[in-house]
Formats: structure tokens, C-alpha cells, sequence
């Protein structure tokens, strides 16, 4: 085989290990309990870093646990081009969401080996160490090698029982000598399914990741006054619960008003004090409000601010609108997205543009190299639950776009046999 | 003096009487924690029994522990006139619900002392065991007297550590031996405070109290569907927050548009799974409604259930609109009810017709005789509350209307000393 365009991903070769990593973890119910920095993550790393060595790979682990493995380039200056994801799983987590983007990489890797294709610059498969941040804090390894965090403060951070990220690393045995980071990326691709159900919806295979959403979390507290259900007429009351319910209403309108982008949720909700016939005297509820573009997410904010003190006003309660957390939009860069579009047209798979709803260790790679990210459908759109699933050839589809990405960066060399 | 009309209650000794009860298991921000069949109990028990042995009143305890002091009549065959309230407090209640319908009978009693006056029939002045109900059942003991409930199923009912009311009623000596109820009662009047902000705002010293609201709760459960608030786009969404939300404002709207008599509270609320970044899959929330109207609050029962079952269908949520308890509503006996207002107008006193928000030992009283009740102003309408307070005028007035609406029962004979 000649030419590198021709060049497919095995699709059950892509899948059966996925099967197999899932095993490791695996819940009654289909799904993986897989935390990071555990005796079963610690299975996952050994079996993947197996299946690396098998593929003729070098294989490093850096200082904060990341599992660097490298097929060599024929140029050993070039900068690498990169893709990866993560083993770890939530408590209650499925095959897919991490496992996938590791083992696209691995599939990449072994279907050059395959068809005998060198790359003008080395390949890497990583494996970013605790991407869901359950023990400790989410994409902080990812975060470190970027650059966005120090390693020092990373390996200091302390579980609930108060044992360091470093100790836990070293207790699993992947506490590396390699640097960090350290060195140029020609660039970083990440595979990984949606966790939603547009792509499914919308029947594509691919979904081209333009971004991340930007994301701004608020606290509102309203204020009441208590007062008996059976006495007060309702024209004496000040009741939290009907401004909150407003505001609720309010919330969800404007996020209709600015369709079809922003996703406004009222997830949280707690009342004081709670009593059927005590009328409520407080409210607290959050709000989760994320849209691809800060400027709209900040008119957003104005707004939902404005219709509640609105509210809080016509009913004469109280209301305190609080901004408790905020992660600007990330968007991908623009040769990497347009690559990806490019290469999912080239290869005929249906496919659309995206934003992330969720974070990814790619959010933090943008700071470091050039970076795209490449989704596939996952049934319902369920994920971080036992039941997350996906289709082997909607897998496979997004596999081959990232084979002929990185090898439109790597340049591919054939080698004659 | 000879004119029964002249008669005017002693407004500095019903209130020194008010604030001497008070004293015992008074709390630090001036209200009363004095729960039935306790100790503290007992000691208010027996200083109105010290008092009314005082005022040469027969006092006996019957078999449910109601203490009842009779001022002999004239006719010792006539059915006697009855007033009374209850001694015991909510755990932070205050120093007015309850007791001051006791003292007030006490003092329409010495008053009638002071002026030297019989009545034609008996006056009993009652105090009804454990209504506020914290230990046992509310408005028990009076509900037996008026033959609602069997003598023997309020005995053998237990509280948390399973004593029995009989057993607590012998702890604080106070099992009596008179028969509960069995003889005809002329009327019962009861005063008492509104426990509500109505008659301050209206500026009136008595309220003619017309019957007790009726009373429907409800549990409305929203099902919705749970998913991830960063990755489902709007529309896709069923979302158990809002249409909860949209509820509790429609609920609100249908008792405005009732206006003024309904009261509906949505006072507890509760979300599932409650996470800020997780769409609610489940709300459940109560409802309470009060109307004097019981066809009125069918009505509005079926209007709130029609407007959950339409808000549920427009977002594609699952809706159970279930009937948890229900009160139907209590009237008042049409001669005591225009006797306090006749005698209130009479008096000069400002007055007003109103409906009782809560449950009175009245509400059993009607079952056993013409009843009617006299509230007077509570300070900012607070009552089940260290706070709850009320003006010494009020109450003397509220007293005034009590002794003369029982002496135009009883029947006044002047006796020339």
C-alpha cells in the first residue's frame, strides 16, 4: 500500500480494546469504576503501556504520572504531533468517556505500523493522569504540562485524607522521572465522545469540536419573610418561593430567547424552612449558565440579573445575585478545526460542528499547541453513568479522522517493504 | 352596682395574670416553652387551679385531664355557659396562644366576683388538655369532651418513647376522675389571639370569628428526566425545575385571582438530584390551601390540579397531583357569632368579622354545643414564636366581649349585698 490516504483504522481491533480496558472496573451494570491514582488505574496504565511496547513504541512517564508513548519520526527534531485522553472513570463511569481518545490513539499507531508509514514527525499517545478530578482536581496533570499550573503544586495538592498527589502517584507506582511538558508540539488532537445527544440526534458520525463553552455559575439567594400558611393573606406575604419559582421561569426563558446556543440550568434549589405550612422565608438556588461565546454568556448574566431583582422587586423580597464561578470559553485553533472539518469531507463521514459542553484536557492543551478535538455520538447522549455507550463504526469513523489528521501534521512517509 | 352592663373586666390583672403564667418555662427572648404533660406543665396547671380556688370557683379534672372551674349558678340545673383555651405552648411558642382564653374566662369570673354578681346558669371556665398537640394529637382532649374521639383510644395514644397520654396524664398528676363531657353545655366561647397580621391592619380591637378555614394539602410530584446541564441543548430537555417552578406561580395566580379569602402556601419543596450542574429529574413539592368556603376549595383544587397537569404536558414532564390531608371547614354557631358582634358593637368596641387560619379547641366544640370565638390583635400578626405578643387594651377589650356575650347566655342576677 502506497498511498497513506487509503489508510483505515481497524475497527475491531479499536473496539475489542475497549472491551478489554473496560474490564478492568467493571461494574454489574456494564459500566467502570476506575478512579485515578488506584490499584485498578494502576492495571489500566500497565495494560495499556503493554499493548504500547507491543506496538514498537517508546514509553515514558513524566514527573506528574502522564503516560508518553512515542512512535519515532523520521525526522527525531520535529516536534511530535500529540493525542490522548484519560483511564481514570468517575465513581459510576462508562467505557468510553477518556478510554476511547487513549485507545484511538493507540489504533492510529498501530494501523501506520500496519501499513508500514513512517511520519516525518514522531506520533505520541498520552495519557493524561486524573482528568475527572474526582480525588483531586480535574485536567490538573494535563493543566501542568501546559503550562497552566506549577508542577510542584500539582504533586502538593492533598486528597480528603490528606495523602499528595505525589504519594498517591507513587503508590500505584507511575510517580515518573520525565519532565513535564518542556518540549514544542506540532500539535494536539483529542478524540472523545460527545456526552451529549446532538451528533446522535442529528445523525453524524463526527462532530467537529469548535470550542468549549464558556461557563458562569451564580448563587441567588432570595429573601422572604416567614409567616403561617393558615393567617397571612397573600397580599401581605413576602414569599421567596413564588419570587424564586419566577425566577426560575424567568432563567429558562432567556435561555430560549438566545437559542440555540446557551445552556441555562437551575440545578440546585433549597428553601427555609422547608415546611408545608411556613411560608418560605428564603430561597437559595444555582444557576449553571454556559454558551461558546463571552460576550453573549456576559449579556446572558445581565439579563438573568436584571429579570431577577425585577421580580425580587414587584413582590418586595430581597435578592442577592452572585457570581460564584466563572471559565471563559475556549476555542480550538483554527487550523486544527479545519483540518479535522477538511479530513471528515475527504473521507466522506457525516459531520457537523460542535461545542463542548464539558471541559477536557484539551481545554488545557490549547495554551501549549495548536489543538482540536474530534467527537462521536454516544448513545442518548448518556455519559458519566454506567450505561454510556457507542456504535464501533461511529468509533472507528472518528478514529480515522484523527489518523489523517495527525498524519496531515506528521507528514506521512511511506516506507517500501 | 346594679347594672350588669356597666361591667368591665380588670385590664392590669388579666395582663399581670398573662405575664405571672408566663413566667413558668419562660425562655431567654421572652416567650414560653411549656410543653404539655410536663412538669412545667403541671406548675401552670396548678396556679390556675390556686387562682380559680381563690376566685371560689368547684374545680375538677376529668378523665383526659381538661381542668374545669365552675362559678355556680343560680339555677344549678341550667346547662352551664363555657370558656376556655389551653395552657400549653409550642417548643418556642409564646406567652399569649392559648393561655389567655383561660385567663380571660378566669378573669370574666372575677370580675363577676368583684361586682357582686350570679349568674342565672353556671359559668365554666376550661382548660383543655394538650392542644398544640407537640407530644401527642392536637385538640385531643377537647375533641373527646365534644365526643369526636373515644375516651379510651386518646388514652392509649403514645408519643415517641411510647408512653401512653393516660401514662403522662398520672406523671403529672393531673389523670382526673370526672367524667369527660356527658351534660349539656348552653355555649362555649373561646378567645384568643389571631395569629395573624389581619385585625393590627385593620386597625380593629375583636375579631368575630365566623368559622375556621377548611384545608386541602396536596404533594405534587414533577417528573422530569435528569441529564448533564452543560451537554443537553435546551429543547431536548424535561426538566422537573421548571415545570415546578411554572407550578408554584400558577398555584400562586389561582389563589389571587380568588382574592381575598384563599390562602395557598408552597412552603416545602424538594429537588432530585439537586446537583447544580445536573438537570433536575424530580421535584416534589407541597401545597396548602385554606378557604372558608369548602365548594370554593374544591374549586380551586380543581383548578390547581388542571393548570399542574397542563404545565406538565407543555414540557413533556410527568406530573402526580395527590390529596394528603384535608379539614373541612368549621362555621361557627349563628347566636354566639352574632351575639359577639352585637355585644362588641354594644361595647364600642372596633371589630370585624374574620375566619380562623388555624385549628382551635372551638373547631371540636361545635360538635357539642353553640360555639363562637373572640380573637383580639397579635403584634405583626406572629404568633408559634418567642416574639408573639399583644396590647393590654386589645386584650381587655377581646375579655369584655367575652364576659358579656357569656352573661347574656348565662343570664345576669344582681346580687344585693
Amino acid at each position: 500500500m502506497a498511498d497513506p490516504g487509503a489508510l483505515r483504522c481497524n475497527r475491531d481491533r479499536l473496539w475489542a480494546s475497549i472491551i478489554k480496558m473496560g474490564e478492568i472496573g467493571a461494574t454489574p451494570r456494564g459500566g467502570v469504576r476506575r478512579l485515578a491514582l488506584t490499584d485498578l488505574d494502576r492495571q489500566a496504565r500497565e495494560l495499556f503501556v503493554s499493548w504500547c511496547e507491543q506496538a514498537q513504541c517508546d514509553v515514558r512517564v513524566d514527573q506528574i504520572g502522564n503516560i508518553i508513548a512515542k512512535r519515532p519520526g523520521e525526522d527525531a527534531n520535529a516536534p511530535p504531533v500529540m493525542t490522548g485522553s484519560h483511564l481514570d472513570t468517575q465513581p459510576l463511569g462508562g467505557k468510553f468517556d477518556g478510554i476511547y481518545g487513549v485507545l484511538a490513539g493507540l489504533e492510529v499507531m498501530r494501523t501506520l505500523n500496519d501499513g508500514n508509514f513512517n511520519t516525518r514527525a514522531p506520533i505520541e499517545t498520552v495519557v493524561w493522569t486524573d482528568e475527572e478530578g474526582v480525588r483531586f482536581s480535574g485536567t490538573l496533570a494535563s493543566g501542568v504540562f501546559a503550562g497552566v499550573y506549577e508542577l510542584k503544586d500539582a504533586l502538593a495538592k492533598t486528597d480528603r485524607e490528606g495523602i499528595t498527589f505525589g504519594e498517591a502517584l507513587k503508590e500505584i507506582g507511575f510517580a515518573g522521572n520525565a519532565p513535564v511538558g518542556g518540549y514544542e508540539i506540532n500539535a494536539f488532537f483529542e478524540a472523545h465522545i460527545e456526552q451529549g445527544p446532538i451528533l446522535e440526534a442529528e445523525d453524524k458520525q463526527v462532530g467537529v469540536v469548535l470550542g468549549a463553552q464558556g461557563q458562569r455559575c451564580f448563587a441567588v439567594t432570595v429573601k422572604g419573610e416567614e409567616g403561617h400558611a393558615g393567617t397571612l393573606p397573600m397580599r401581605m406575604r413576602r414569599d421567596a418561593m413564588v419570587g424564586a419559582a419566577r425566577m426560575v421561569n424567568a432563567i429558562n426563558g432567556i435561555a430560549f430567547k438566545h437559542e440555540p446556543s446557551p445552556v441555562i440550568t437551575v440545578g440546585y434549589l433549597k428553601v427555609r424552612p422547608n415546611s408545608r405550612n411556613t411560608i418560605p422565608g428564603q430561597v437559595v438556588f444555582s444557576i449553571d449558565s454556559r454558551h461558546p461565546d463571552d460576550a453573549l454568556l456576559a449579556q446572558i448574566e445581565s439579563e438573568m440579573r436584571t429579570a431577577c431583582e425585577d421580580i425580587a422587586a414587584a413582590l418586595s423580597l430581597g435578592v442577592d445575585f452572585r457570581l460564584e464561578s466563572q471559565r471563559p470559553t475556549v476555542r480550538f485553533h483554527g487550523e486544527c478545526v479545519g483540518l479535522i472539518r477538511d479530513t471528515a469531507k475527504r473521507l466522506g463521514i457525516d459531520h457537523m460542528d460542535i461545542y463542548s459542553g464539558a471541559g477536557h484536557d484539551a481545554c488545557q492543551l490549547v495554551h501549549k499547541a495548536p489543538t482540536g478535538m474530534i467527537f462521536v455520538p454516544c448513545e442518548n447522549g448518556v455519559s458519566h453513568n454506567e450505561l454510556e455507550n457507542a456504535k464501533p463504526d461511529d468509533l472507528a469513523a472518528g478514529c480515522d479522522v484523527l489518523l489523517h489528521a495527525m498524519l496531515a501534521r506528521a507528514g506521512a512517509v511511506t516506507v517500501h517493504s
